[in-house]
C-alpha cells in the first residue's frame, strides 16, 4: 500500500520486523505497521472508499483531520477542513444528500456542535460516519481521554426520536475492523453511525496489519445525483403536516427495530461461572480484562462482558451473560453512563454496581479489583 | 401590573369577566387573563427579575421571543436578537458569568444548535433557564407539538458527565410557578436548567391569575462584576491536568447528588388502588388525565403519575406508586424516551408498557385508554 | 453630567484644575475634563441621543465599545457586543430601520468586514454613524495610527453607486462636535455616515468642555415601528426591476448632489499669499500645521487646507486658496490616497505633490518641511 | 478537450459548424463552441492550471460556479462550495499560502463580504484571482448587468495601503485571454488580481475557440508547503512595529509602481484625429463602439479609448490619445466611477464629460450619441 508512505514523517506508519521464519524478510510489505489509532481510523475509511472527509482541528483527534490532509488529495478524493464543526458537518449532510461516502471526524465540544446536522441526516435518512475521540468534559474540560459522552452518542444529542448505531472499538485492529463496518451500517440502513472512540485509543500506538478493507459499493436509488432522463429526487427531514411526519417517524422506527435485531455485537471473556460481570466498552474494557484476571488470579470468579454495539445495545446478551451471576459492575471513564443501559438490560435481576473515573481521569485494574470486592460483599447474593 | 398592558394588540393579556358575586366589577385588576403559554412564560419570567434575554425566532416558541422584544425593554432590561442560536446561547454564558439572571428559548433545532454552549455552562456552574418549546422531529420535522427531545433533555444533548433539571408543566399557570422554580434552581445550584415544553402548551391560551412571582435575588460570590477591590475571579469549564477535571466533576456530581436528593417534584392522581398506572408529563399528561377518567368511567382502575421533574425523575415516588398496580404505561408523544426512565425507575416489577406518537401527532385519550387494556390483558399480574 | 462618573477609574475623565481666578474653584462641575477621543466620541454620541451600540473589540477603538458597555445600560439603552463586526453592523441595519440612533464603531479590518452591509444600509437609506479608528495595514497590519482607508470610506468600501458623508476630527473637541454632526447628517439625508478618525486621535488624551449636544429627535415618517393603524412599510434595497432599481438610484444621486452641494465642510490657515498649499486632515494636520509654523518662520509662506468633510470633498474651496500658489502638497499617513481628491480638485491648475508614511508612521513636522521645500523648489511655478 | 463535454446538457459548450471549406466537417473537434461567459472564464481557469476554487452560490455567476462543481472533481482539483462568501475567501488565502493556483467568484454583495479578506491577501502578498460579475446596487440592488464596483475594486474594498490589478474583458474571448493573464499577473507580482465582469458578459453566449491557454507553473520559494529540511515559513500581513509595518508598504508599493510601468493595457478605436474620445470599459465599451460607428456615419468625429487594466489605469496613454480631442465623454453602467479615473488621467486638458446607466440598466449606441453631441456643443474647444 504504497499511499501510506505518502504523509510526513511523524504521521508514516512504522513497519516493525517481522518474527523470524515467518518470511517477512523477503517481502517488501511488512506484516504489520505501527500505527496510531487516529491515524488507523483515517486509513481505514480511505482503503473504505471514503469520497470525502471534513473536519475541523481539535485534540485529541488532530492526527485523523491530520492524516486525511495529506492522504485525501493524493487518492484524488476531497479533503475540507472547514470554517468550524458546523460548517463540516453540514457539507457532510450535502455531501452525503449527493452520494459519497462521507467520514467527519472531531472531539466531545466539536462533536456537540453537530448536534442539529445529526438530527438533520437521521430524519433525511443520510449515511455518514462520525468518529468522537472523545475527551473530558464537561466544557473545555480536558484534553485527556473519556467516556463522558456515552449517553449523548446513543440517547440525546440531536433532538426528535431518532438512533444511530454506535460502535465503540476497544483496540486499534478492532478500530479498523469497525470502521469498515460503520461504512456498511451506514449505508445499509441509510443512516449516520458513530464511531465512539476516546483520547487513549487515538493517541497510542499499536501494531497492526496494513490490510485495510474495501467497502462494496451499491448505487442507491435515492441520491441526488442529477436529474437528467428522470424523475428529481428531494431529500429532506421537513413534513409540514403531523401524519406524514408521524409516517416517516414509523419508517425510522422500523429500521431502529430492524438495526436492533440484527446488528448487537457484544465480545464476553471467562463469563462462563463468573460470579461478578463487569461491563465495559473501548479504552475502559482494557482496563476491566486485566482486573478480571487479577481477580481470578486472587479467587474471585470474574468475567468480562464488552458490548460493541452500544446502540443498539445487547442487552438481551448481557441478561444471559449475568443470569448466574451475584453482581454485574458496569466500568467506565464516566460518571455513570454506561450502568443506565446495563440496568435497562438487567432489569433488577441482579444488583448492579457502577465504578467510573471522570475528567480524563483512568481506572486503574487494581482499583477495579476493589470495585469488584465490594460488588461481591455488598450483593446479598454473592455473600451467601 | 402595569407592563402586562404594554404589548401590542395581539400579545395582550384578555381579561376575563370575573364571575358574579366575587367582587371582580368593582376592581380594575382582572382576576385572570388569558394568556398563551408562551407569552405567560416569558411573563414569569420578567416579573421573576431576569435581567436578559437571548433568542432567535422558530416556530413553536416565536411568541416567547416577541412578547419579551416588546417587554424586555420596557423594563429597561436587555433583549437581544442574536444572530443564531450559537450567538444567542453564548451571549447567555456570558451575561450569566456577570451576574445576570438570564432567559433563552427556542425549539428543538435550535436547542440541538445549543448543546455545546450548554456543556460549558454546565462545567462553568453557570445558571441560565434555557426553555425548549419542542416540535416534530427529528431534523426540520414539523411545527406540530411534540416530546422528542426528552432523552435529549435529560440524558445527552452536550458532551461530558452533566445534567440539568429540567422542569415539565402541563399547564399555562404550572408554567407560571416553574419559571419561577428554574431560576431558583439554576442559582440555588449554579447550573443551566431547562423547562420543557410542547407546541400545545405554549401555543395555547389558557386563563391565568396574573400573580407572577418575583424570585430574591441573592449577590452571588462569584459573578465577574469587576474586580476592583477584590482578588479578581476567573470562570472557566477548562481544567488542563485529568486530576483537577475530576475534582471538579466530583463536586458537580455531589450538586447532582443533592439536587437528586432535594428537588424531586410528580404529581399522583386516581393512585389508591390503581392496577394500571399511567406514566406522562406536559400535554401527554393531560390526555392521560382524560384517559383515566375514561377508564374508571369503564370499571379500569386507573392512575396517573406525572412527573414534573424529568431530571431528577422521581424514581422511588415512581416505583411507590406502582407497587400495588399490575402494569405501568408510559404515554408520551415521543417514540420510547420516558419510558426508559419509567424502566430504570420500576426496575422489572411490574411489567412497563409505552403509547406513543410522533412528530407532532398527539395521542387521543381513547387511544389511551386502548393502551391501557392491551397492557392489562397482556400483564400477567392483571389478568389473574 | 452625574453619568460621566460612572465608568470605571481607568474609563472615567479627570477634571482639570480651573485656571486661578475663573471661580471654577466653587464650583463642582469641572470646566474642563480630560478625555480619550475613544471616551469623547462615546460620551458625545450618548449626549446626541444615541439609542443603540454594536460593536465587537478591536484595537485601537477598545475604549469605545467599552465606555459604552458601561454607560449605555445606566441611560438605559441598548449596547450589544455582538458576535462578529458583521453581526453587530447588521444589528445596526435592523435597528436603524426600527427608528433607534444608532452609533457602531470599529477599526481598519473590522471595517472592512462591514462593507456589505454599509452598501445594504446605503440602499435602504438607513442613518447609521460608523466610527473608523483607522489603523496601519492592510491586513492584520499594525496597531499604529494610520489614514489608509481613506479611499474605502471616500469611494469603494461596499458594492454599487453610493456615497456616504465622511467627516474626519482633527482634535477631540472637534470629534465631539462632529459626532453630533454625524447624526444629523445621517437622519437629514437617510444615509450612513463614516466618521473617520485614527489611532492617535482616538487614544491621545486631551481637556475638553464636557458640553455635549443633544441632537433633536425628530420622528421620521419611514420607520418600521409597528403597523397599528396605519399601511406597512417596507425597507429595502431590493428592486427586482432595473427600471426600478435606477429610479432608486437616481434618488440616492440627487441625495449625494444635495449633500455636495450643502455640506461641504473645511478649515484654512495662513492661506492668503500662501506659496505651497498643504492638503491634509485629522492627525497629519496637526502636524501640517506645525510645519506651515516652522515652514514661515524660515521663510517659506506655507498653508494649509484642511478638508473636514472628506466626502463631499471641499474641492472648490480647495482649487480657490490654490489659485494663487506655486504648489500643492498633501500630507497623509497612507501612500497616496487623500492626493487623489486633491489632485481632481486641483484639475492640474497647480502642480500636486504628496508626501505619505505608512503602517502606522506619522510624519514629522521636519520632514513636511522638507517635502515643501522639495515641492517649491521642483515647481515650476515657484521657483520663478 | 474531452473534459469540455462532461458538464450537464444546460452547460455544456455547444458546436458550431464551421464554415464551409475550412475542413470542419472531417474534424471531431470544432472550431468553436458556444460558451456563456460565466461557462468560458471557469474552463479557460481550469485550463490555467487552477488548482483550488472556492465559493457561494449568487447570480449572475452562479453558472461559474456550477462548471466549476462539475469539472474540478472531473480534474481532480478541489472545488468547496464554502459556508458563505466569507468562508470561501478565506479558504482561498489558506490555499494560496499553501501554493495553490486558486480562483474565486462572486457577484457584488459576495464581493463585498471579502473586503477584509482582500486586504489580508494583499497584505500576504498572496496570489489569487477573484471574478466579480457585478450586479445592480447598492444593498440587495437587482441581478441586472452593471458596472457600480469599479471604484470598489480599482480604489477601496479593503483597508490599508494596497491596490490590486483589475481586468475588464469586453467580450468572451478576451475573458478567456484575460484569465490566463490574471493568473500570470497574481503569481508574477505576488499579488491578489480581479478580473472585473458584468451580467451581460457572464451570461451572455458567444461562439469562442476553445483553445484555452496553460499557464506555466514555477515554484515559487515562498509557499508553505511542508519545513521538512528546511527553515520554516512564516506568511502574515501583522507586523507589530510600525516601522516594520512601514518597510512591508513600501516594499508593496514599489511593487504597485512596477505593476504600472509595465502592465497596463488598453485599446483604441478610430482614435486618430478623434474630435469625441469615448472611455469604456467592459460591456459599456461594445455599446460605445456602435455608438462611435453612428457617431462616424452622422459626421462626428468620434472615437474609443478601451482601458483593458483599470488599476493599473492607462492614463498616460489615454492623455495621449485625448490630445488632439476637444471632448472626452466617459460612457459606464454606473453613477460616475470610471469618470473620476478619467479626470486623474485627462488633469483638465480637455473639457471631460460622463454618460451612465444605473442599477441594471444598460446604455443604448442612441443614448451615447446623444451624450456626444452634448459634450461636443458643450464644449468650447469643439464648438470653435
Amino acid at each position: 500500500m504504497a499511499a501510506l508512505a505518502s504523509p510526513g514523517a511523524d504521521a508514516r506508519p512504522r513497519a516493525i520486523a517481522s518474527p523470524p521464519g515467518t518470511g517477512g524478510e523477503a517481502s517488501p510489505v511488512p506484516d504489520r505497521v505501527l500505527m496510531k489509532g487516529n491515524e488507523a481510523i483515517a486509513e481505514a475509511a480511505i482503503a473504505a472508499g471514503c469520497d470525502a472527509y471534513f473536519g475541523y482541528p481539535i485534540t485529541p483527534q488532530a492526527e485523523l483531520l491530520e492524516w486525511m490532509a495529506r492522504r485525501m488529495p493524493e487518492e484524488g478524493r476531497a479533503f475540507v477542513q472547514a470554517e468550524s464543526e458546523l460548517a463540516a458537518i453540514n457539507m457532510a449532510l450535502g455531501a452525503s444528500a449527493a452520494g459519497a461516502r462521507v467520514l467527519v471526524s472531531s472531539s466531545s465540544p466539536g462533536i456537540s456542535l453537530m448536534a442539529e446536522a445529526m438530527s438533520y441526516m437521521a430524519g433525511s435518512r443520510l449515511p455518514v460516519v462520525l468518529v468522537n475521540v472523545m475527551r473530558g468534559g464537561p466544557g473545555l474540560g480536558s484534553i485527556g481521554a473519556s467516556q463522558g459522552d456515552y449517553l449523548q452518542a446513543v440517547k440525546g444529542h440531536g433532538h426528535g426520536d431518532y438512533r444511530v448505531p454506535v460502535l465503540a472499538p476497544s483496540s486499534i485492529a478492532e478500530a479498523i475492523d469497525l470502521v469498515g463496518d460503520a461504512f456498511v451500517l451506514a449505508e445499509r440502513y441509510r443512516t449516520p453511525v458513530i464511531l465512539l472512540a476516546d483520547g487513549i485509543l487515538a493517541q497510542a500506538m499499536e501494531p497492526v496489519k496494513p490490510d485495510f478493507r474495501a467497502v462494496e459499493r451499491t448505487h442507491p436509488g435515492w441520491v441526488l445525483d442529477g436529474a437528467d432522463g428522470r424523475e428529481p429526487r428531494v431529500i429532506k427531514s421537513l413534513a409540514l403536516r403531523p401524519e406524514d411526519l408521524e409516517r416517516h417517524n414509523l419508517t425510522l422506527q422500523a429500521t431502529y427495530a430492524e438495526i436492533t435485531a440484527r446488528e448487537q455485537r457484544w465480545a464476553g471473556e471467562s463469563l462462563d461461572g463468573a460470579d461478578v460481570v463487569l461491563v465495559a466498552y473501548g479504552t475502559a474494557a482494557r482496563i476491566a480484562r486485566t482486573a478480571v484476571e487479577r481477580a481470578r488470579g486472587a479467587g474471585l470468579q470474574a468475567g468480562l462482558f464488552r458490548p460493541i454495539t452500544l446502540w443498539p445495545f445487547p442487552a438481551e446478551a448481557l441478561r444471559d451473560a449475568a443470569r448466574g451471576a451475584c453482581a454485574v459492575l458496569a466500568v467506565e471513564m464516566s460518571a455513570g453512563q454506561l450502568v443506565e443501559d446495563v440496568r435497562l438490560a438487567i432489569e433488577g435481576a441482579v444488583p448492579v454496581f457502577h465504578h467510573g473515573r471522570m475528567g480524563g481521569m483512568v481506572p486503574t485494574p487494581d482499583e477495579v479489583v476493589d470495585a469488584m470486592r465490594r460488588a461481591w460483599s455488598t450483593s446479598e447474593g454473592c455473600a451467601s
